[in-house]
């Protein structure tokens, strides 16, 4: 099956519905699935129909908005509506808890209900559906810019070295990490992707190296395990990866292996990037060890989909993520430009956001 | 399917055939193939049927015994019947490049044939095939010395971290690192493993968690990329591996990932072992960057047995190995006791071994 590159909608919006791509059978099978309140979305993030920090930010966001639509046609009482609402919201902000944009997008939503409360309920429901639209349009604007400030930092016939899938089908459309590099491509430059198979999800096997082949960007895959060897024969000339929630003294964290990566990178003297939209960055948490570490189920990891390959009776570890320390980091590429974890610069730039976010 | 512990027999000699356990299909199948010469053996090495650098030794000595005893019914002429046996070593010589212990088995072989080459060839076969069943319960010995020295650096409670098979079914029984956990449970010292799984072949996913499972030896299975995240949890306090080839100078190839292993876990202050019989030394290498690394199939990386994950126009690299360099080794653990690399007691150990090869 071949898309359009343009046409690849990780989440839209039809007849009433949400449809998200079902990025658990990627690449094998391409449908859509149709999401009509809170709960059902919460599922969908929980089972990683859709998956990646941004996306999840904004399918938080429709969730609110169906469950605000749903509730107009079935709670006439305020009090009643209020309360259900927020049991919608509470349903959604448990359903996976590494990912700041989840909840950096719910209290956007309840900000603006907030401000809106004493509007009838139907405009309240279109309010946080317009809302909500306007989330995903701003997460394509923001990867587009971001984007353009991260290609800035690669060189035409660079190998880079990409973990996950921080892409289109992690986000609104355009991706972070990848989309630096169609940024890259866009403005001329030759680059070739080396691709983390990123199991247990095998994000990177499945959904990046789909992404750069649909575009036309030489993508190579390897096992997560072969990225040292790599790097010590020369063959990777940067890392740029995507975050799931960035702390305030500009600790990552990422889909798990992301540290290794970070630490080879480090010992081979190879740039590590991350591409990070600002609703990522999470300015309550001082450090990184802070984040809260989904562990999933076992069975993603002892073997993939419906087959099964290690024995009975074994154990299993599995979480989703792990933090890198500021310092591995070389920059982290935002919609507001590249700042380097531990600068005058960062600090300043962190300080601002608190401001913003009013925390100071 | 349970095993008792003392019966899993990864090679066995029954009724004039070699019968080799078929390693690609554990644990979710067991059965034994049957051998009948260099060819078979060689093609069996080739498809890892059987793996693990001193199973690969013992394999090959096999064949080259399996090969003569084919060869006497059939050539009477001795010069016909010395180039045909050499072919059959030749292209046991090509069947996987990286693992010393196939070269040094079939050396050993050779020199035994070229020692009693007056010998008439019904003779010279049962000899062969004598050094093969030697070579064979040699392995087990050494393992079984090799765990006692291996067991000693471990403490009873310690989490230690493997990589791949270095089990019995990687020799021809106990084991190199899992050797060492089995001779550490012997003495009475309680000890967890933790097991990547090993991508692309999951031997850890497979076989080092079965046989732990069968060993009632406590295991938990990981993906490849989670140990930097443990290692940063304090979860590991040691790692054992096992290794294809050791370097003059101390460096380590094993399979794909152990070089990363080792990079973290010298981030985190955790020793890093590697239990290497004198076989697996190659000192004719002065150092690993001279070791060739076998680069495999493609489609072992984009997928696993019968699946397919990874879309159509991906490229790939599948390199089974890396080198770890030695300053990375905390120690090198031998039948002839622990050396660490770099040490005066290292260099007049390989300077000995140099001797008893007479290479000096």
């Amino acid at each position: 099956m071949v898309l359009e590159k343009d046409r690849v909608e990780t989440l839209r919006w039809r007849k009433g519905r949400l449809e998200m791509i079902d990025q658990r059978i990627l690449p094998a099978r391409f449908r859509y699935l149709a999401y009509h309140g809170a709960r059902g979305v919460a599922e969908g993030i929980r089972s990683m129909v859709v998956r990646g920090a941004p996306a999840i930010g904004v399918a938080a966001a429709y969730g609110v908005a169906l469950e605000a639509i749903f509730l107009i046609r079935r709670e006439k009482n305020r009090a009643r509506f209020a309360a259900r609402l927020q049991k919608g919201i509470g349903v959604l902000a448990q359903s996976r808890p590494t990912a700041v944009n989840l909840f950096w997008a719910l209290d956007r939503m309840r900000r603006l209900w907030e401000k809106n409360s004493a509007r009838k309920l139907p405009a309240l429901a279109r309010i946080l559906l317009r809302e909500a639209h306007r989330i995903r349009e701003e997460d394509v604007r923001i990867n587009r810019v971001m984007g353009r400030h991260g290609a800035r930092l690669l060189k035409s016939g660079m190998r880079v070295l990409t973990h996950c899938n921080a892409g289109a089908l992690a986000t609104a459309g355009h991706g972070t990490a990848l989309g630096v590099f169609r940024s890259a491509v866009a403005q001329g430059k030759k680059i070739s992707v080396v691709a983390d198979e990123t199991r247990p999800f095998l994000q990177g096997a499945r959904l990046t190296a789909w992404e750069m082949v649909q575009e036309g960007i030489p993508v190579t895959l390897i096992t997560d395990n072969m990225a040292g060897h790599l790097m010590s024969c020369g063959e990777i000339d940067a890392v740029v990866v995507g975050t799931d929630r960035v702390a305030a003294n500009g600790d990552v964290a990422n889909k798990i292996g992301t540290y290794m990566v970070a630490v080879l990178a480090r010992r081979h003297g190879i740039p590590f990037y991350v591409a990070c939209p600002v609703s990522t960055v999470d300015v309550h948490l001082p450090h990184g060890r802070g984040i809260p570490i989904e562990e999933r189920k076992p069975d993603e990891v002892t073997g993939f989909a419906n087959i099964r390959w290690a024995p009975r009776g074994v154990r299993v570890r599995n979480p989703a993520f792990d933090v890198t320390p500021y310092r591995l980091v070389t920059g982290l590429i935002t919609e507001e430009g590249v700042f380097v974890p531990g600068t005058k610069k960062f600090l300043r730039w962190i300080d601002d956001l608190k401001k913003k976010r009013k925390l100071i």
